[in-house]
């Protein structure tokens, strides 16, 4: 059902783009997945396989003879051809008989989700299509590969939704759990037998979903939870996720355990807290079609400067899709390692997390990350957004 | 653990085939894994990041700075390096300082599991190389990645023995439930409920894992369960698999479901088993170090063909490892899309399906994959081999 609409949606972006041939080209899926395959097909693929979608609608899949009928029974192709000992006559049959002026394939130095396709293959299809002449019509599929995974139909922001949704209860279970002398570890595992209770997958590796940060002094990001034991004073924070329908949600919290005592949290922590609160908010009145990504990063950075603290060491938000970290456009700073990604307009229908840090000295790191909805002329938190410290 | 005996079989993998340095370079690893990933890393890295393994015994890796401390715990790396901002300068740095005759990269354009690197990355790579005049020193790491994938140490042939007996009890107790009148699907369901409650991840895609096949006129192979209901009469195939700390098992087993009053199998269906089981074990007495794998192929085939049935339209076997199609060497006849997998010798460590099969009209196939590890001299069964039709 979902291949079908976002098939057609291709048609369309490829019309739009004038790209008149887009060909994933892909074997042994299990091993080497084109992130771009779960809206072409079901399932994997073990053979040489080319999935080809025109401007003009025309959508045709080349497989080995036993995946077939799965393909077949995708009912996005218009037709299906098997094939038992290469590739290599069906699918020049087919670029010959459509004939495009441009082929485009999922390659990108930019962007690592339009970068499905091997090197490997690359040559291997070049090596092909030279045979026939065409090689030189080679061009990459990013502009369409990114069109497709940010133009989230209703579907896929329905299932967000219930991403978001899920991970919040989690998150709210979880801080009646937290308290002095309890691990990372224990809230790691207690949060993720949680998502299994509920019957979710989590939404990134299970070392790191999730990350929970205890106190001053930790790796801070990306990190196995460890042995290290909650303390009164110290800040909490934790980076979690689910999946539901095979799309992700991405969030982190922020938790401040209370001395012997205290009645709320000292000055300083609100200070952190409330700068990131202010950071989010103001970059999601600047995140609005048209937008660059730079440009809403700098807004949170700085905010989080100006406030007294040091800037993040990363980017503000990136899209969520059926990863985790989805899409081309950043909302980064412009730096090398994301390449072009900060300077790619922001549209209507991308899912963005915003998510700056700071550190509090001595405390532990203040950092919320919400996932925000981009409409016409603006746009809306899909998730509840943390604005006061959840105190325990 | 495994990391550390792998990086290590890499360095004298190296100095053995006179590779002087072999850089794995990927980003987002989650998106696009490269699969030689699992034996350098214990889990995924999210910016660029270059793993480097010279025939010297010198180990780098360089990283986005929320990634260096789990590379750093992992204990392979005499050195790893952080970085903000871009990975540029200190990669660069590294060649220089290595200043390699050759760069072996992960693609290939035979063997999809030595194909890692995305053509993106590639050409990102290509380009920083470029700037100190080292571009032309990329050459493919095939034959690197190849040797540590198939020379399987004691570690993981224990691991895959574990998923292959815990495959074994799940097709035992398989036996008990299927009868007249149950579905593909129900018996999937079964399997997967009892690789569940064993603790066991499934080998490859929920979807066609197992994979049932009752009577005749079937998808054949790859293909999900369906409402189909087994009837007597027919025979009933099934391809499963399960995960054992990160190692797969893939096996296939057929049963004949006998009809009313009927004591066995009727003379052709037991004439198509016994022509498989024959083909299996000719194969394994022909699989030994120094063989070519089209030539333990050629044995199967040979034997189907002449005991009076269809070759069938498939490799008799492929490599077992870390997934379920695993390894470059192949035991496949000489067809385009193998390439040159059934020319790579044989060599001890390599663990092998073999697996024929035939169709009896009227009846359904009669398939059985069995695993085999080369030793000196020869081969072994690590699978229990089936010799009998299991009759329900």
């Amino acid at each position: 059902m979902l291949v079908k609409e976002k098939v057609e949606q291709a048609v369309s972006i490829l019309k739009e783009l004038d790209v008149d041939c887009w060909l994933t080209f892909t074997r042994e899926s299990q091993i080497n997945g084109d992130p771009s395959l779960a809206f072409l097909l079901d399932g994997d693929v073990t053979w040489h396989t080319a999935l080809i979608v025109t401007s003009s609608g025309d959508t045709r899949a080349i497989a080995g003879r036993y995946d077939v009928k799965a393909i077949e029974d995708v009912g996005a192709y218009r037709q299906v051809v098997g094939y038992v000992e290469g590739i290599r006559e069906p699918l020049l049959a087919a670029i010959r008989e459509i004939d495009p002026k441009t082929i485009a394939v999922n390659f990108s130095q930019d962007s690592e989700i339009c970068d499905g396709l091997t090197h490997g293959m690359y040559l291997a299809l070049h090596g092909l299509l030279a045979e026939i002449g065409c090689a030189e019509r080679l061009v990459s599929a990013e502009r369409v590969v990114s069109a497709l995974r940010q133009r989230k139909t209703a579907a896929e922001i329905q299932a967000i939704r219930r991403a978001v949704r899920a991970a919040e209860v989690i998150f709210d279970e979880a801080a009646g759990f937290i308290r002095p002398g309890v691990t990372e570890q224990e809230i790691a595992r207690f949060m993720q037998d949680a998502a299994k209770k509920a019957g979710h997958d989590l939404a990134w590796e299970a070392r790191a979903c999730p990350s929970v940060f205890t106190g001053p002094e930790t790796a801070g990001a990306h990190y196995a939870p460890t042995g290290r034991a909650v303390e009164r004073g110290h800040i909490v924070n934790m980076d979690f996720g689910v999946k539901a329908l095979g799309y992700c949600s991405d969030l982190q919290r922020t938790y401040y355990v209370l001395e012997e005592g205290e009645a709320s949290a000292p000055a300083e922590v609100w200070k952190g807290f409330d700068a990131v609160v202010e950071a989010i908010d103001r970059a999601r009145r600047a995140l609005k079609p048209g937008a660059l990504g730079h440009e809403v990063d700098a807004v949170a950075r700085r905010h989080v400067v100006e406030s007294g603290f040091e800037e993040f060491p990363h980017a503000l938000g990136h899209q969520v899709g059926r990863f985790s970290h989805d899409g081309t456009a950043l909302l980064g700073p412009p730096w090398e390692k994301y390449a072009r990604k900060p300077f790619q307009p922001i549209e209507a229908g991308m899912v963005f997390t915003l998510e700056p840090r700071v550190t509090v000295p001595g405390r532990g790191i203040a950092t919320i990350e919400e996932m925000v909805l981009v409409k016409q002329g603006g746009s809306e938190y899909l998730s509840t957004p943390q604005v006061e410290l959840v105190l325990i």
